[in-house]
């Protein structure tokens, strides 16, 4: 079935969305809006309409202009369209109650106002952002229909439940370069993200030029750093897209880059190179005693404070190795002098001076849940990898704060999973009405241990839609079904303006395959996904030394063809037709292992594939004999059964950091009930 | 049949190459040596070898960290082996004779010798430059046979023909990012072409920021430039390759940029914009009687001088249109007041005062034919577009000079069209040893009317690679059949470092079909390919307005299996397995157009696709009446044979910018003698 077919004849019933009729839910919206009514009739895209503009300023005219590009791209017609000068018949009006902000903020209203008739299309926001966002709306709304091109007839009123969208991206680990970071930002606008944070500086890098402090470029970055025109370039590049770029230094743990130019300001002597794999261990914080400690930050800050706009500046926070201070004799007498009485109580004295620092240059301070202390000013930002307990306390304390629990993509999680993640659940969902409005958002985090710029789009992309959508759209937005056949257009369409997700996913395995016969690779490759959460960490330390070019490294988090059998493994005891499907894969799980087996041993890059090849083998003839005794009419024995699945345990083992993710098809056949003849 | 199995099965017979045996004719190289010699055995890459560099500079050891990147993203390997410091059983010895020049020259020694063993590597060079080239040719001899990645062990005495290899991108007309660029400088250096030459400015902007004039960047670059950061880092980048970067500035035509921002100089009023298509008609020359104008170009020349450290410097001088002068009456009597007889001497004239300002900035000027006059000093360059004839007129008047006719990939020929096209052929051959040696290259060369960034890898690549190829090794190199089947794996490889001819491709034709069936899109693709030579222009102007989205920019300017399939269609009176592969094209070809029809009209993209359709599907039918005719036994009379000829012919049209390029195979089949029963 092709997807225009998917798009026109399913009807998914979509929960949520107060307004949103049966026919709306066939639209791929993602995130699915506050308010939808779809009408009959559409506006055909035979040509575009007149476009008339009013009270908005040039964010949204160049944003017209790439609106235009973008439904050049799809359709084939004319950026710009000089004979329809007097064509008023359709209007493409657009308005903007006000300018937007200098700075774009976190208060700004977002909301826009979408009415879309056969006559013509009206968008208005109260700024410009709404705009950008409407044309979001607009390109998603757009689809190839029997009468061509065409926009749906609809009312939309759509408005972002929470202001603060992000997704956080680790260039320090592995350096991602401008380019890399520019098409993340087009999928980021697609979906309706307002905050790039970037984790600019950690152990294993500082990724910015500094004019002030040029050792940390020179000996703190391994040559890999944004120039300061490079960041400006990138800010005014997220701006026009209605996008803050939010940058983050992390201190005072986290930064041996740092040390290694300033190796006076560590906890410990002997820090001399940064820091490239697990191996290193030795990873001292700075020294919060040392007067040139904050001398330093506050030269770096107040450079990168004027190089970044946006009013929130992180710095970090997380996870200080306390033994540095524990074993470092000045230090403690100086903690004795000024009675602080431990580890603790030292990182807040820190967090108070860099407070004011980051305060003087003009910026809220922004840090994981670490840096939380009454006595901090409440107009700081706390962003809790901790999770829901963290995150109601620090709303009680009178903070500001967003959740990234639960949206840690570099996890590998299914888009389910983190689509279930709601910012208001658990502890939060106890709060009161104001502490709730502290809580401001959330963002999806990915960090890059184990990944290069070549996979950093198939590690985010398509699942962060799904995370923009918790962010956007109303609570009661919920239907994964829907999510997913949403998602599978959104991943489409974002391959199609430039992101390389899927691509460069199906690179990688052509060239794991070198030449073999791809099909058979990509046979395997379908049935595993990467193992989930810090797994990786206990079989493979992460070490630049090591290529990330193995399939545990192409292969994408979540398999959309494992997630579809499984589902049909659950109907094979009352559908024929899923069952033929199903024996066509289980016979080719069975035979694959005796094809691919020749070209295993030959390079590194396979042979630790050799026991997951075996395993899905076996897989294919337990799930035969299972399907074999549902068509038969013959129950397995008790026996037959137990046997089956100690088959199955036996071969649920994860092997090259992957796991097979069709177990559960394999034992829901073994658990089906025969059909009855 | 797998590419391993071709890689160690196939034995096509390369012409050429003096030392040549017979097994060396099965490796992958591109370029091929000047001299090989293939020994039994071959290096195992189980473990990369002991390492020890002797007399290089920091671009082999970078160069050597970058070969063992490259050598990990294949085999999975680490990039660094501390385990194997005690071992030295197996060395890979790197030796330079002498650092190489400050900046890349002409003149510098490109060759190298390689020794490769079971016990291990030799790799010696009078120069980086040939450590460099070496370490490609090693990336290409590796391969995954049944041992594992494995190199065979070779000798190998390799020097380049010519000394100026280069490939020249217009990024005016269509601007390149650096990160675009920078791909394409890695499929340079895998097929060792050593100049980049950048076509900078030209009526449709100007490209490179400048400080000195800045009204040039900011009103001749539509915003998109390179800074004058981003020039240095790419020429770094290139420079660490071992390609030279040469800028050209055309002048005094193909500069309407230019006057956007200097309207008072051009030679008639009314400039105020840029070009974007070829409806724009306005494009005057400088005017060569002004004294701003020499004022002006020596201000940008010096400043373009400086930040583009090459030895050469290149100033157009193409295609000037004389009318402009013609009708300028203040040209004309200056004109008469010099005593300057015609538009050809008032070039000349200005191509003086030109020279002289690029000597005086310390560099060799470069130009296009035209500029050829016989008072010029012999330090210049002539890059001709012209052909044999040219090149040999001006290498007899004593200038030093290379060839781009018969290599402008933008005209959409096949890679053996570009083969076999040969620098001191033609009027050439006729010429003294030593007017020879003034023939110092060619380039290949790729305008941008109708290729963006999307479609530029495409464009270039793999057919880059045959030009390549002429330039580097013998002039008896010459077999085609080679040539395409080393051309294939180099494709692969250049896709598996970052070059996105064929991703890109198949995204675009993804985009067309737009949830469509991909096949029946990809079943016409392959059967069609762009319009050649200049023809595009005569139904579709180039116009920036118009998107560059459509079939004929997304299908590769040469089909793969269009050739295969004509090459076959030879064989079908005596090849039984040839006539049953044709039957399955053939019946494809024909049914395709039903399927595919519902979808072609309702996109914009598509619809122009639909006598495409048609006559594939004609020529499907007519086919497969020859195939039944030479499988009955029973050859066609004349009439139907008549008959079916003229069912070609009506159906051998162009439509989209496209031909079918499989009507060869079907006429071959029609031709064909019966096969006797």
């Amino acid at each position: 079935m092709t997807r225009i077919c998917q798009r026109l004849g399913l009807a998914v019933l979509l929960a949520g969305s107060i307004a949103a009729t049966a026919k709306a839910d066939e639209l791929n919206l993602m995130p699915w809006p506050s308010h939808i009514e779809q009408q009959a009739g559409a506006l055909n895209l035979n040509r575009l309409p007149h476009v008339e503009v009013t009270g908005c300023e040039e964010r949204v005219t160049s944003g017209l202009d790439r609106f235009n590009r973008a439904v050049a791209l799809r359709t084939g017609m004319p950026f710009l369209n000089p004979d329809l000068k007097p064509d008023t018949a359709t209007m493409f009006a657009i308005h903007c109650a006000a300018h937007g902000d200098k700075v774009q903020a976190l208060e700004e209203d977002e909301s826009y106002k979408l009415t879309v008739t056969a006559a013509g299309i009206d968008l208005s926001a109260p700024n410009p952002l709404g705009v950008l966002h409407g044309f979001q709306t607009l390109l998603q709304l757009m689809h190839n229909g029997p009468q061509g091109w065409e926009i749906p007839a609809v009312q939309i009123e759509d408005t972002p439940r929470f202001p603060w969208r992000g997704l956080m991206i680790d260039v320090s680990r592995h350096f991602m370069g401008i380019d890399v970071l520019k098409r993340n930002i087009d999928g980021m606008e697609a979906v309706k993200y307002n905050v790039l944070h970037l984790h600019l500086s950690d152990d294993e890098g500082f990724r910015v030029q500094s004019l002030k402090r040029p050792k940390l470029t020179e000996v703190a970055s391994d040559g890999n750093f944004y120039t300061q025109e490079q960041v400006r370039d990138l800010v005014e590049y997220a701006r026009a897209r209605g996008i803050r770029v939010v940058p983050e230094f992390d201190v005072p743990g986290h930064s041996v880059s740092w040390l290694v130019a300033y190796p006076e300001l560590a906890s410990a002597p002997g820090v001399t190179k940064i820091v490239r794999s697990q191996y290193d261990e030795l990873r001292p914080p700075f020294d919060p005693t040392n007067d040139g400690t904050y001398k330093l930050l506050d030269d770096v800050f107040g450079e990168m404070a004027k190089l970044f706009p946006d009013e929130y500046f992180h710095i970090g926070g997380d996870e200080v190795d306390g033994k540095y201070w524990d074993h470092n004799e000045k230090i403690q007498a100086w903690m004795k002098e000024h009675n602080i009485k431990d580890n603790h109580a030292l990182q807040a004295y820190f967090n108070q001076k860099i407070q004011k620092i980051v305060n003087k240059h003009g910026k809220h301070m922004e840090g994981w849940d670490e840096i939380v202390a009454s006595d901090l000013p409440k107009d700081i930002l706390v962003q809790s990898w901790r999770g829901p307990k963290s995150i109601a306390q620090t709303a009680q304390m009178g903070f500001k704060t967003l959740l990234s629990a639960g949206y840690y993509l570099d996890l590998q999680y299914s888009a389910a999973t983190h689509y279930a993640v709601d910012p208001l659940e658990g502890e939060a969902a106890a709060l009161t009405p104001e502490q709730k409005k502290l809580i401001i958002g959330g963002e999806a985090a990915q960090w890059t241990e184990y990944v290069t710029s070549e996979i950093l789009d198939n590690r985010i992309w398509p699942r962060a839609g799904a995370v923009a959508e918790r962010l956007w759209s109303p609570e009661s937005v919920t239907d994964v079904n829907s999510m997913y056949r949403r998602l599978a257009v959104l991943s489409d369409e974002l391959q199609w303006v430039g992101l390389e997700h899927t691509t460069s996913s199906q690179r990688m395995l052509d060239r794991i395959a070198a030449g073999m016969p791809y099909e058979l690779f990509n046979t395997l490759a379908v049935t595993v996904e990467p193992v989930k959460e810090y797994e990786r960490e206990t079989t493979q330390k992460y070490d630049t030394n090591m290529p990330l070019n193995h399939l545990v490294d192409a292969d994408p988090p979540e398999s959309n063809e494992a997630r579809r059998i499984n589902a049909l493994a659950t109907q094979a005891a009352s559908n024929a037709e899923a069952r033929a499907e199903l024996r066509k894969w289980l016979v080719r799980w069975r035979d694959n292992d005796a094809k691919i087996e020749p070209y295993l041993a030959t390079s590194e890059l396979r042979t630790n594939l050799v026991p997951l090849s075996q395993q899905l083998a076996v897989l294919g003839t337990v799930g035969l004999q299972a399907l074999d005794a549902i068509e038969s009419g013959h129950a397995l024995t008790a026996d037959q059964q137990k046997q089956q699945n100690d088959s199955i345990t036996a071969a649920d083992v994860h092997h090259a950091q992957m796991l097979i993710v069709v177990v559960p098809a394999v034992k829901s056949l073994v658990a089906a009930e025969p059909v009855a003849h």
